[in-house]
């Protein structure tokens, strides 16, 4: 297996998608020239949505114009069709489209039912090849729902085959509530990589319940090298210190590195993207190996 | 794989003992209780060394004399064979003895060799058989020294080998200052497993740099069911929030409650005791699902 491990940093996008404090469009390009500066190989910078219901993305467009020649994958997150086209017509060469695993999110959470956003993927999948455009294709609540309750694996690996059958750059296996477990993490991976090898597939955790880095090292062990993350653990609470959000890119980074994979990430300039962060939301920001990092970050770069 | 995990809570030894904050011989009591009522299967009281050098643990042996009688199996760390017999002439017939892996560990802390270390171990080992008392061998720094940098994992097999050809009631692999990485953990707890079974292994852990969880998974994918753990992670810097010390008791429960193992731990109780802690230390401790298991230890007890 790899001894290289992709993070695909989400802060922009992910984390601050959900703050009560709505960064400018200027902030979110400072945000992002500092995670660049850091070495994330790939970055997610907005999303295509209405700003009436999402205000923290607003602006997406510009900064998606104005994103410089990079060595770093750009990316987009888009809700429909709509939100492909727009995303295209700014230059966004990858994307991601969300489906939920359980009929009662898709019904929450976007008013369709599973089959209208399995269709709506399809769509959205058969364009791309044409535009030349890469997808990121995420199953969403694939371990537990908030409205369904645990989710059955079997009905997951039957959801990815359907997906996989459109061809997304990546398949990406999101536990959005983070409600998963390392164990039925490495059951349903183990699964997924023996079906569809490893170079299409990624995992995205939420760190609810200081369980992420662990579901983290579980997916590494099935051979999973791709993940999302969060610079500081964006997308909890930013009033409430150990409500977490995504899994920390600071604690990916550190994990890996750790245990002998390499990530490329400069770990001192992501710190700094982390304390820019904390000082744009107003109020600190941090994965769980902060404290230790923030003392001790030359003992894992060396 | 048996689905029982069995945690030694630790926080009254391993926990207080570095505290600025030195707790009197009620408030130990009271805290003793407090992990009892929260249905710990295995509690370290204390440890039987000089007062002079571990304030902390002073009158450990008016607490052992007074425990009352218990399903829970209650243990003392003894630093030799002077502690040993203090241990037993208050009545504690499980017993914790500590050997580094490597000479320079062993030279600083207890300024003895490494052959000196494992000599007082097999002449305790040997004395406990006609006592009939339990000793947990304890082998420190197993995964990285502070003065000696990584430890070669077949270094550890042989000491492990050493060791339980003593005949410990259980072999205790501690990574004492929180550097393991859990696929360095796999690796060696399968070794150890599978040349001793899992029923006489156990881990210690600490939460240095946020990948205690992580390795307390990995050691369970191993097959080991014996965890030391210390409620509110306590063990850390207490005025540093992060600077955290042991594993936390209520961290390990998350995680194997969550994975469909069974720890036999009242949450709820436990919680209590992490509030009680928090209040005779005067600061607030906890372990990294703190936030999350607060509001929601409900859905876990359920």
């Amino acid at each position: 297996m790899s001894n290289r491990v992709l993070i695909k940093e989400v802060a922009p996008r992910d984390g601050l998608q959900a703050q009560p404090k709505h960064l400018t469009v200027e902030q979110r390009q400072c945000l992002i020239a500092s995670l660049m500066a850091a070495g994330l190989p790939e970055l997610e910078i907005g999303s295509f949505v209405s700003p009436k219901a999402v205000p923290q993305m607003a602006g997406t467009d510009e900064i998606a114009r104005a994103l410089p020649a990079s060595s770093c994958e750009f990316s987009a997150l888009v809700p429909n069709m709509k939100g492909y086209e727009l995303a295209l017509a700014a230059g966004i060469k990858t994307q991601a489209i969300v489906v939920s695993a359980t009929e009662q999110m898709n019904q929450n959470n976007i008013r369709m039912s599973l089959d209208q956003t399995f269709a709506m993927a399809e769509s959205i999948l058969t364009r791309s090849r044409e535009d030349d455009v890469a997808i990121h294709a995420y199953l969403a609540v694939a371990f537990e729902c908030p409205y369904e309750g645990k989710v059955d694996p079997q009905v997951v690996i039957a959801q990815a085959e359907q997906l996989m059958a459109y061809q997304p750059a990546r398949l990406v296996i999101a536990d959005t509530i983070g409600a998963a477990d390392p164990m039925s993490v490495r059951r349903l991976m183990d699964s997924l990589v023996a079906r569809f090898g490893s170079d299409r597939i990624a995992c995205h955790f939420h760190d609810t319940r200081a369980l992420a880095v662990a579901n983290v090292y579980a997916a590494l062990e099935s051979g999973v090298r791709h993940f999302d993350s969060a610079a500081g653990g964006l997308g909890g609470c930013p009033f409430a210190p150990g409500a977490k959000g995504n899994v920390a890119t600071e604690d990916v980074v550190l994990l890996c590195e750790q245990s002998g994979l390499s990530t490329g990430v400069n770990i001192e300039r992501l710190l700094e993207s982390v304390a820019l962060l904390s000082e744009m939301i107003g109020a600190p920001q941090g994965g769980r190996g902060h404290y230790w990092l923030s003392k001790n970050w030359q003992k894992l770069a060396g």
